[in-house]
């Protein structure tokens, strides 16, 4: 049995994910990200120092180990890349040029009872720019737009990228002169905005004792979803005017004056924008996709203004997003966005006649191999009929035969789909064929 | 502090990774092997069933469960791909096409105390091939064939591919009217040989009491390396009658008729080649590579008539073998046989004259990034003086520059090792000079 929370994919729905990731991997590389991978494992410590309910991670324990190990040793699962990241570049600030740019493809593991959508093992993509002096807003915009791209290169889906900015919010709600502990209570609420709706804001709102005139301040401000066109006109309707609001409207109109104009289209400031409460402290953005409201957040970030504190006494501001590659499987296959090949990636079945010449069915499929062909040679040597079958059963489109007369080798090409049996000069020839298949299948 | 046991590579370093791991990729997919990646964890009653030693498994545990789980239910990480994928194989027999080809490659965990060359979170780089029925030895011959050409295709070290046959060994082992006890032990010892050698074996074998001239048949034949052309006459010389060593004898002839001549240059019959007491029935392989000899195996892998007797009551012949990528890529290291590229992947710089320019750097990037060119654009706008050092600094051969005049946009590449500059008429231009570059350095 399948262990829940820990998918597993059938070879052709892997073909799927191996696809989102190879789009989105050239976007990143394109963009002068550089691959990094840290170990899944951390101290257990250096995990529960950054912030996170420590029962959602997973500890790691030797099934045999009779010593107890101290517990400041304990080792456990990541739960995301972050964490790591900050770990890896203050171990190695002297090995890498600043700024860092880097992207990442690795499992993360919670704990988590598994729900619809929720993993416990579960592929994160991120992508993150590290500063050992100040990071301009130029690269929140670069940021911005790489996961644009890369939403974008997947042409799957309509998405909206959502921004917002920490201090905008921030500067929004102490303009309201709330009680301390309120702030965050507030913004935890606000947070549940698209899945209990301003309705059930209001209740929660008024729950905590708000005044109503503060209620339906926060209810108006957190309702606005606007372009970035908009953006400065609207933002002074709420005519705040600490520091922390206006610095946050400065940052937000710099940032999104860095994107390019043609992707403005689909970003949308919202300022009910929250992302948890981590540890961002300026641009927050979100992916999500229109089409599919429940699914939430298909990917999200920031900019966090020291990545390295507790790692290292330098300051380490930086920006950085992340897309849930198992999430987005997920949904595409429940909602057969893309449904697998009925093909099969095996390009090429080469026959064989009997056991005798299977050396040279094996040559025939090296040198289509050498070309980056696909080839199977059949296991048995069985009727050639028999062999077809199989190539037709699987979705292979071509079956190779070897001809042996007085004319030396030969080779012949079928063609399944349109059951042409092309006769080839040379194993070359059969080269053409076969891509000018691909590519029409492509 | 790093964590010991579980490594960690620069940018740079991980590349070469990469590189490793695209050239096997592309053997074992042009040789019709589908990619499988199983979750990182099973059931640990699952892998203590597969007769592991517990000791070197990682169970996984929540840090705040309050509830004990039962044992049946403890999770722990793989610490192979095979048994994942018996698993696999078993939950999904109705849903792939037999015989099933499959890749895999994923990093597996053992809790051993980590030594050099070992480590507690590795890569493995697997292949196998398993049957619903009779699985004919021409997959044992093609999966030889295939690590064969995967060393060939890194092409970084000599190496020699040892075969041998499971049924071959114990069929000397059992003409020698040994204790039952003692097979085992001695399959145990002379699996050492190339750690202790033969007068380590000798000592060994004495301290179990063996009378002299079993030592001495025993040494005589695992002192065997031979030819495949040699094998057949070598192996008479044994004068072993009984089925299993026939059978086996056989089986290895069978195999290696059906591997290409041009291989077996670098094919050895090996009469020590045990590969642990591991559940391989038949044809067993390893990969060692003769100018480092205390490395001991870097593949390896055999026949095994039954996969997943423990997850279903079909009986699944299955061959299959592996490569160790993490303990290659320490090799690599230690001993310089690929050192990181001096330059960087990124093959561009794009300078910004000022911030109220940077979309129209940003745009020639993108030009450039969607032909598959690595563009980083500055992230400030100092004196262009200062871009070319920090390009320099990085070794990005190419700074592009903007140049505004009457004549409207005009764009120059700075060819950094050459220092020559060019006029480009347009950015496309630019292409084909970083691609003609590019391909001098491949």
């Amino acid at each position: 049995m399948p262990i829940s929370g820990f998918p597993e994919w059938l070879p052709k729905v892997k073909l799927i994910e191996e696809w989102l990731i190879a789009t989105i991997t050239k976007v990143y590389q394109t963009h002068a990200f550089l691959k990094v991978e840290t170990s899944s494992v951390e101290h257990f410590s250096t995990l529960e120092a950054n912030g996170v309910e420590g029962k959602e991670i997973y500890l790691l324990k030797r099934a045999q180990s009779s010593d107890d190990e101290s517990s400041n040793e304990t080792l456990a699962l990541h739960f995301d890349l972050t964490v790591p990241f900050s770990r890896y570049v203050c171990e190695n600030l002297n090995n890498l040029h600043f700024p860092f740019r880097r992207y990442s493809l690795q499992k993360v593991w919670r704990g988590e009872r598994p729900q619809r959508g929720r993993f416990r093992e579960f592929y994160q993509f991120d992508i993150d720019t590290v500063s050992r002096e100040t990071l301009p807003l130029a690269c929140d915009a670069e940021t911005i737009s790489v996961i644009y791209k890369a939403f974008e290169a997947l042409s799957l889906f309509k998405f909206k990228l959502k921004l917002c900015n920490r201090k905008f919010l921030l500067g929004f709600y102490r303009s309201l002169e709330l009680r301390t502990e309120d702030e965050p209570r507030i913004l935890v609420i606000i947070d549940k905005i698209d899945k209990i709706g301003a309705s059930g804001v209001k209740d929660e709102l008024l729950n905590l004792g708000l005044p109503q005139e503060k209620i339906d301040l926060i209810l108006a401000f957190s309702a606005k979803r606007v372009s970035v066109r908009e953006f400065p006109k609207v933002s002074k309707e709420f005519a705040v005017s600490n520091e922390l609001y206006q610095g946050g409207c400065s940052e937000l109109e710099q940032v999104t004056a860095l994107i390019d104009e043609a992707l403005h289209e689909n970003i949308l400031i919202d300022f009910s924008l929250v992302r948890g409460l981590s540890y961002y402290t300026g641009s927050i953005l979100e992916v999500v996709l229109p089409d599919y409201p429940h699914f939430g957040s298909a990917g999200g970030g920031g900019r966090y203004e020291d990545l390295g504190s507790r790692f290292s006494s330098q300051k380490l501001p930086a920006v950085g997003a992340s897309i849930g590659i198992t999430r987005l499987m997920a949904l595409i296959l429940e909602e057969n966005i893309l449904t697998p090949v009925t093909g099969s990636v095996i390009e090429v079945l080469v026959t064989v006649n009997n056991e005798e010449s299977r050396l040279k069915s094996n040559k025939v499929a090296d040198k289509l191999r050498s070309s980056g062909v696909n080839c199977e040679v059949y296991f048995k040597a069985p009727r050639l009929g028999a062999q077809i079958e199989y190539a037709e059963k699987r979705g292979i489109p071509f079956v190779l035969f070897l001809k042996e007369d007085e004319g030396g080798e030969s080779y012949e090409l079928k063609d399944l789909k349109s059951k042409e049996i092309i006769k080839l000069p040379d194993v070359a020839a059969g080269y053409a064929h076969i891509i000018a298949k691909r590519e029409m299948v492509g």
